[in-house]
């Protein structure tokens, strides 16, 4: 098993864990290596479910704080083993996980063992499963077994906001759109009917789709409509009987699960619609006692998160959450997804400063 | 190995064949049930090429005729084993391969073995992978490991013609258009760039293609462009980097397959394209003698092929080749694939009284 020293700096544990791989549903080696190294410090109570890790001091503090991250990453696509660069005069980490979230992960890692007597107590939580079908979801799961590990206060998720401080989530709904046809021989298409053909509309609306951007608390949420998969064809020779366009509308959260459903039925009317994936959004929270504490604390201003994020999970249980790690979101899943060592510093301090 | 019996008839010896599944890439079995049921028969000199087989007269006749049929199928799609069906007073034997092409190899099977002292010596071939990449056809090996197996004066190819005689055939071509992008976090697509998104003209210009009917030597040639298979897409969050829509092009006879890949190109024009597969057409060819023999002994009609054929590879040996079986071809491929026992019969029977 590979060994993390969770004395070295947030950036070279960032290097560390970006280079054990733990693509979704890949995460054991990683998972193991974090237990083995947390259980060398007395002051944190580990539990494991799964892939899932909790490690918790318990003070008696009269108030308690989750602070949260997912150890998977999207499919690798040439990007690692990490590497550090200099761009533009400024150094970067660059590969895979480095964005999405493993440099916050690091971070996190680092304060744990650091952090023996914080201001508040603290439940730290890093889960597997995060960017796949929410059903799969480690922090799901947890909730599910063990809800009282996620009982707090207030929680912070270390999710990519390049050191910002953002509040609440978009929704996310993904759907599958279908098109019936006819199998016949290509030679004869006529006798047949094209269901890739049928999808030519399909198509065409989400190319011309303009998404909305609304605003929600005084923050502004960006929405999306895209394709992410399709898929349709029997054989080199025969006129294809279905085709399947996969959807993922990502809606602000003034709009509810059941709202987000009614306009994908609205955009795509006049086809077969399959929901597959549906999560809430989560409203910004950023009135919560603890929530304006941090602001002050960390002098980070607050804005609209884009993308869903599992503070809808600690929104749902009541529990005000809101996202802050290093790395620029637009980089997440991208192949040249990198992070300045700059940025983990500054949430590092962040976090140090405002917990110490 | 199941065994064939082929004093039955056509009918029965369709069902027999049928009923031992040889989707392409899988003809072993059935190969190896024909090779053991003509063993029995001396009058015939018998060859193998993979699953392959060659079956010849030598009476020393001053003409041959090579008569020929493909065993494989498209996939199996909950259409086998076989059925006896009435449909509006008519028996028929449904199920894949009935049409395309088992019950013309069952007629071919049967006059192999009684016909003792045809008029023309013959050479039966049966033969792999029609069904599938043109290179991996077992007609085309065989003409490039024993081309002397194909020498002839004429050639009949049982494929589907509802017992009319289809001369020359269409030509087809295979391309893959690709479309680019850039990868994303779908809660950020803006930073990406959708390639599925990017493939809207693709399917909007094959929907909207109107295909050509081509007279050639009399005879009407319809065009077809279809897509055939599409596929994209990465994960259910990542906005996709490539779509590819592979289309297959049949082409009347009157173009060669340069015109033909020049034409797709224009078609799709401004977007990448790779050729797969393409094999010319192949001109009418009724005006040989002993097609005009034949056309006159079993007094069809000629018609057009559109569905290519194999008559393009003795076309382009030298060898004039008609297409002559049973079977609706608007049906070879269809999920309701099914040939009438009648037209078994008038096939058997065209084929017995010319070349007895």
């Amino acid at each position: 098993m590979p060994l993390l020293d969770l004395t070295a700096s947030a950036a070279d544990i960032t290097r560390a864990i970006c280079d054990i791989p733990s693509v979704s549903g890949d995460e054991a080696a990683l998972a193991d290596a974090v237990v083995a190294a947390l259980s060398e410090y007395d002051h944190l109570e580990i539990i494991r479910d799964g892939d899932t890790i909790v490690a918790r001091t318990s003070l008696g503090r009269d108030r308690r704080v989750i602070i949260a991250g997912h150890l998977d990453t999207v499919p690798i696509n040439n990007n690692l083993p990490s590497e550090l660069r200099e761009i533009d005069g400024e150094s970067v980490i660059w590969g895979r996980g480095t964005v999405d979230m493993k440099a916050g992960v690091a971070v996190q890692l680092k304060l744990a063992v650091d952090l023996v007597a914080p201001m508040v107590d603290i439940t730290w939580i890093w889960y597997d499963h995060e960017e796949v079908d929410s059903s799969l979801n480690g922090l799901g799961r947890l909730a599910g077994n063990q809800p009282d590990l996620m009982a707090g206060d207030f929680a912070i998720l270390g999710e990519p906001t390049a050191g910002e401080i953002e509040g609440g989530c978009n929704g996310t709904l993904r759907a599958v759109v279908r098109t019936h046809g006819v199998r016949a021989h290509s030679a004869r298409a006529w006798v047949g009917e094209n269901a890739i053909h049928a999808a030519a509309p399909v198509l065409a609306r989400l190319s011309e789709y303009r998404p909305k951007e609304v605003t929600v608390e005084g923050l502004a949420y960006r929405e999306g409509l895209n394709a992410v998969r399709i898929g349709g064809g029997v054989a080199g020779n025969v006129i294809p009987d279905l085709c399947e366009v996969e959807v993922n509308y990502r809606y602000a959260p003034d709009k509810s699960p059941e709202q987000a459903v009614a306009h994908i039925r609205n955009v795509f009317a006049g086809f077969e619609i399959e929901i597959v994936d549906l999560s809430a959004g989560a409203r910004p929270g950023l009135d919560a006692e603890l929530a304006q504490e941090f602001l002050a604390a960390t002098g980070a201003r607050p804005k609209p998160k884009y993308g869903w994020t599992d503070v809808a999970r600690f929104s749902a249980l009541g529990v005000p959450a809101v996202n802050y790690g290093p790395g620029d979101p637009s980089l997440a899943h991208h192949d040249q997804e990198r992070v300045p060592v700059a940025q983990i510093e500054t949430v590092e301090a962040g976090l140090r400063a405002w917990l110490s």
